[in-house]
């Protein structure tokens, strides 16, 4: 059984590819304006790191859509 | 001169403390809420760590406001 921690970072990984993929956007555009490696957001995406705020706070910039908007989706 | 990354830590910590304070919470109440050292709390304040989502989302939880209320009061 999960834990509520995994729960959390899986759902946060699924809206950020949810949003990704909604605006057409590819883990490299996303690796790319945070400087990080392509594999770094694959494992993000799948809720296997407890990534860092501002990396959070990055990538939700990439995909342009507001902090507010993303966490009040976020169902957490 | 500080950079981006440093002057957006320092905006969390200052919100974090801002909201403790204002719910007369002290450091120990949240550290108790995260399973963390009084220290960890007072650096993230600082904005000295840079420290992960989980963490934020469960200080916010701890602070006892929503997620979307944090992040829309916070100007970065």
């Amino acid at each position: 059984m999960q834990n509520q921690d995994e729960i959390i970072l899986i759902k946060i990984g699924k809206k950020i590819q949810e949003i990704r993929l909604a605006k057409n956007l590819t883990q490299k555009d996303i690796a790319f304006a945070l400087d990080v490696e392509i594999s770094q957001i694959t494992r993000i995406e799948r809720g296997k790191i407890n990534t860092s705020i501002l990396n959070i706070l990055k990538i939700i910039d990439a995909l342009d859509v507001s902090k507010e908007e993303f966490f009040a989706e976020l169902e957490i």
